[in-house]
């Protein structure tokens, strides 16, 4: 659970710290990363706001953040809790968390930018904690700005 | 101290993912359950927000949730953290913890519904952590919409 | 790791639960506790919103919380998650954490406060755990009010 916590923490740190390039890091080369909406998800339908099917999809997220897209300068702060071991399926654990992303743009409030839970499984691959699949169901259809980095 | 942020981790997240029917056995037979505003609270004064007695209440008011009440859809999502373990008072023990609930509406953006304190006694029981009390101490008078789902 | 979070869960109930008096003894005598904005801490400016540079420091300001200042009445709920131990650098740990602070006026809805990083460096005096240094790095140079209450 210790391992856990840490693993969680790091992973929040890298995103709200901006070091994208080390985001990937956190995923099995093989990996499904996703966020849908929790509608969609209890639903059964697919539609997701965001699918990453391998590793290389992921890096070549984090290039087009950095090179490609246009947005307004903001900052995100990520906070999780309520983490909870479901147990093994196969070499896999299932762990579920919440999560709160908060957004501040310059000259603006910090406000509450989404919400939701984490559906993780999770491999030991070269002795470290690594996220094999990554699900990110938020709570709300709606998000105050466009989704452009990951949770 | 793992023990329980594993009980407050499950206690969220069947709240959360709304296994009310579950709701109740996180409570002894003989309980209080209550949701008090921090003024009343700190004055002394009895008026609560919600009062449950036993958990034959709190069964009653899940059957009310899921049969009587009408209300629009929304989604809850509670974070906790800051937990504390103040002693043993007897065969219970006294923690305290901070909570966060935030609330999304059908087509609206996610908002803090409700912040406050648990102040809550815990037992053994059948080799289970229980709540025999759990009181839920808000710092505010005004919630967004009415308070419909347990904190 | 979970002596670090009793510890951040007591310094937060201890401010949540306005025993301001309590506040300075988590702190050396020697210490620096400082509230920066984000901005300014990224660009290497010294400029901060708080600068407090030792333990008396921390008492006077308590004393005018009490005796001085003229404010609306409120409360404030701290959230800390994501605690990340960096490691030793010389006697003292460097430690990392997100936290979100909530506040509620008087007859207003509870809302988000401000939310930054700490950045802490702790010792050990007296067989408990102290801050010789506290950094709030905040990620909003705006706040709904003024800064009255420490972070």
């Amino acid at each position: 659970r210790l391992e856990l916590e840490a693993l969680y923490a790091d992973y929040t740190a890298a995103l709200d710290e901006e070091r994208f390039e080390d985001w990937p890091d956190f995923f099995t080369a093989d990996c499904t990363y996703k966020i849908i909406p929790r509608e969609n998800f209890e639903r059964g339908l697919p539609l997701a706001t965001w699918l990453s099917e391998n590793r290389n999809n992921l890096l070549d997220r984090v290039v087009a953040i950095r090179k490609t897209m246009v947005y307004a300068p903001r900052y995100m702060r990520r906070l999780v809790t309520g983490i909870r071991i479901l147990g093994w399926e196969g070499d896999a654990l299932q762990v579920r968390a919440n999560y709160l992303a908060l957004e501040t743009l310059t000259d603006e409030l910090t406000r509450v930018f989404n919400t939701g839970q984490y559906r993780d499984r999770i491999v030991v691959e070269g002795g470290r904690l690594k996220f094999r699949e990554k699900l990110c169901v938020f709570d709300s259809l709606l998000v105050p700005n466009s989704l452009i980095f990951p949770l």
